[in-house]
């Protein structure tokens, strides 16, 4: 049984809570904390069967009992708790970003080289069911040699405004995850990268200086090519699709629905749209990813990612950003 | 080069014009006969290449260069047509049904015994594209030994009243096309029939004595079960699968559409509507039939359905209507 | 909060124990029995949170601060513990089916009658995310006035021929689900029934006097036609599909997969297998008629299904078996 | 009735010789030219229904009776033999592309300056049902703006290396019908193009100086982002997909089919791989694009594709060239 503690109660830190809860029989939370924490989610909290809430994470890293922490407070603070989580000897689950900086993810790097703790970044759609598959026939040898990788990314509707200002840009907020989908599925860095990118969604997201929609094009270390589509708004909901192509074939997976039921009539022939957005399509995924975590502390195993693996993608968001400012294709290796 | 005449210039007279003409490269049409024949039609069969147009089909039958008939005059003429044709030594086409009365059927069967032309019968499904790629992976052994077979089969809309009357009943007239289908799909003879029908699509075909809602049980020389659903009214257009089940696995098609396109928006995910009616659906079919029939004849060969599978589907109807009429299960036996 | 005592430790009972552990978060599970409950199984519940193992169920009925049991017992104990505990008070919920025997089910429709405490029949279909949709789509008018209902229900494998023995017959066992399903799907109860059967999957079902392939049709008391085909072994796995069609159009399901993902190779374009068996299938439908048989004690409502609703497909499965013993179609009137 | 000469007896020479016979009511073909013309190819001609052939294509142009001539000759003489045609009067379609050079194709806009006859440019899966139906959608308004537009096209084998070396590369030879399968969906012509491409096929098409892989992302001139994935390789045969994304939502095709069977078996559930290669998928859209072509004649109207629409694709391909050449994004308007 692994003793766990969270830090940060928004949206994902609640999500994190229930799959613990729920769904991780090797786990039990001892301790929430959150500056800013309501009294009706600490009420919450204790009915999912978390011992003890707090305002200050320092309690849940001093708390010997305590053997990890998950990190999903705003994220200029991933970095620097990360390194105060590793030198006080927890293990860690981050969520993504680890940071928008180069430097502090090396940073965290080298506490780990101090600190050899377990490391796990939350790039939670490696544990979807679709991705997964498609990974599985890549491993499998059924698509052979990759040629070509397609992601294709669209969420529902585009986040508020104030959101936007401190995202740190589409790439790094939101392309981040296709980023480390396409590591993910050609089990391989990217060298470079290219952007086309446009304001057609919201004029205003194109006044705060960031982008709404975007394709972005890779050269993979394997010699294929890989190219993600993202929007900030689909009128169908969240569109969330791979296609590996290679030299013995092609696996794709289409969007999860919440039934399959499909209405004939006169109108057309009619099935449902895609699962809205990311928590009711990645709920069983964010609990896959803390067994993952929980399992390798308890097996004393690699986590399934490890903090190289949230350096990378934000690398790509650098790269990305640095392409569509210079107008030209950015070398992974420009960025730090 | 093989030389045709034509009896009946009406709907499917047309459609055998039209395929003779642009899709069947070893036949030409000498002669098209109908006593009713409009000048427009007339008109319309000189450009399509027809050389001759006459009132009388009995000009067709002593034209000595002319090979074969394809007659699709009324339903009453088929039997006495055929027999005169085979007499007359023409290959014979015959559309559905030959007749409603076994005895008349067995008629033109005595004379084929004296007279050995070709002779074929005009079930076109068993030349679309979906159902011969199921009839193929049965013969392939993909689906092992029959267990079930599914026949779906609902028109757009039902007939007019003034033909209900005189159709014979939607067994002998629609349910005759799925009596062939489960023939085809399994390749063996009908034992047994129960009927449940009802009259729920339009009340006057109940007060012409007809129903227009049916689920059909079969049960099959093979052992197998084979059930149909008719419907006279879909509100999705022409629905035509088929499902084969059997110890190895399933064989099932779905409905043709003029296209792929599916059109995702906050409606929904909508593709279309099957192809309309028989003529979109079969149209292919169509030539394919007549092409099998003029390859026999050049060839020498048998065509792919013979006299006896016009008459089976004649007695799974005619059982089928006794079964509805009796409430019971009635054998094919007991039919002529 | 819902206090629960589980009788019965077999798969099923372990199913709801897991369900009401993880799932329902109102509920918590006081006590399992089970005379013959194996120590792995003890230890398990315990960390389930189940507080007490015992095995007489009568401890479960004689403590009041159980609110509810869930009857899981062998199916011959189902309607006589039902009777004990809506008499000792308690709220039911009793797997499925209550007796064979109609006379066993009305006694404990008696008991009710007495003792009016909440009765829940274990459909657990009813609660598939599928078949609730297409359901939803016929209550909001979008198929119109239903003609045709169609059931598929294949297993992936027959069970042992032990439990065949003692199952009641496929009807009674397997169908069961299928005529609670007709009868959810067109909110109406069946009035006739006939049944076309065959021995085809395995020689020693025959031998022990049940048949394994059937297609079993139905009339409706709203003038709709069902058609159940059943299979006890579909080599591709579970196949769990409707369809329900009217005036207006067709609502249809297909098999839920593990994932979406498609390959397209030389071999072809090739997609999962349905899901294994009942307990992928169904999993979240199991947590799902839980959650709503709480919530009805909670709240003080009706449960979903009551105890007519485990009565009638008991009386279609007798129905059924005189169908296919007499060879004729049979009135559900003619059953007790 | 329009009179037509076709010049060039090659593959595609004959697939139009084909649909002018059977598809094309109102035009006949007078006259094949072709220098290597074989003799089983004129007597197959003859059997069409082609009245003369020769192997001098300018008796073509100088019979009078000739309305129209169909420029199915190698690239090299598509431009030249398209002046001399104009400037015989006669109306032109012209297989693409018209040109490798800028300037030939603008050669052949200044004779038809002066002799305005009808010219259509062969980008025959503009005609392509599904295509056809998502530029329906767009027209309809379904999509709203578009924002993202893209394009699978990969061919089931590459070419022979004879024809590598002769195409003028990929992008002029495959990826041309990409280009302006772009312009017809989205309505408008490409601003900038981005190449990402590499040699995964086969080396020996790197040896011939062309690639055989490539993601190419254009910048539209109403602010779409298109992007375009080519393989000269798919396992699974001719990949022919899009998808329009926009404002409103989404339309997408799947590919074609023989049929729509799918077997369900203990391997799997597995469709049919897509038509095997042009001739297959594209039969249908070579009639369609002829009988567009004769009708324009007869009514006097604009045919569907003029000869900028010949144009643009090669400036589009060109600058695809120099792209991959120059590694960076290149403006359409640095092309002639």
């Amino acid at each position: 049984m692994v003793t766990v503690g969270i830090i940060g109660a928004g949206r994902i830190g609640k999500v994190h809570v229930e799959s613990i809860s729920t769904k991780v029989a090797n786990a039990r939370i001892k301790m929430l904390a959150d500056p800013f924490i309501r009294e009706e989610t600490a009420q919450w909290a204790k009915k999912m069967g978390v011992a003890h809430v707090t305002k200050d994470y320092r309690e849940v890293l001093a708390d010997p009992e305590i053997d990890a922490v998950l990190i999903c407070s705003s994220t200029d603070t991933h970095s620097p708790i990360s390194v105060e989580a590793i030198r006080a000897g927890k293990h860690v689950f981050c969520e993504k970003p680890i940071d928008h900086d180069v430097a502090k993810i090396r940073e965290v790097m080298s506490a780990l080289e101090e600190h050899p703790v377990k490391y796990q970044v939350g790039f939670n759609r490696r544990f979807d069911h679709n991705f997964a598959a498609v990974r599985a026939a890549v491993d499998a040898g059924k698509i052979g040699e990759i040629h070509i990788v397609k992601v294709t990314s669209r969420d529902p509707e585009p986040p508020g405004m104030e959101y936007v200002k401190v995202s740190g840009g589409m790439f790094l907020d939101m392309t981040i995850h296709d980023f480390d989908m396409v590591r993910y599925l050609t089990g391989c860095n990217a060298t470079e990268v290219y952007v086309e990118a446009a304001v057609l969604v919201d004029p205003a997201i194109g006044e705060a200086g960031d982008v709404d929609t975007a394709v972005i094009t890779l050269k993979m270390e394997n010699g294929a090519i890989a190219v993600i589509d993202n929007s900030r708004k689909a009128a169908y909901g969240y569109d969330q699709r791979v296609e590996v192509f290679g030299s013995r074939g092609m696996a794709a997976v289409s969007n999860d629905t919440a039934s399959s039921a499909v209405i004939s009539s006169a109108e057309g022939v009619t099935g449902e749209k895609p699962l809205h957005f990311f928590l009711e399509r990645y709920m069983d995924a964010y609990a896959k990813e803390l067994q993952y975590f929980v399992d390798a502390i308890e097996n004393g195993t690699d986590t399934p990612l490890g903090v190289v693996d949230g350096l990378e993608p934000v690398r790509m968001g650098l790269a990305a950003k640095k392409s569509l400012a210079e107008h030209r294709p950015v070398k992974i290796a420009e960025i730090g």
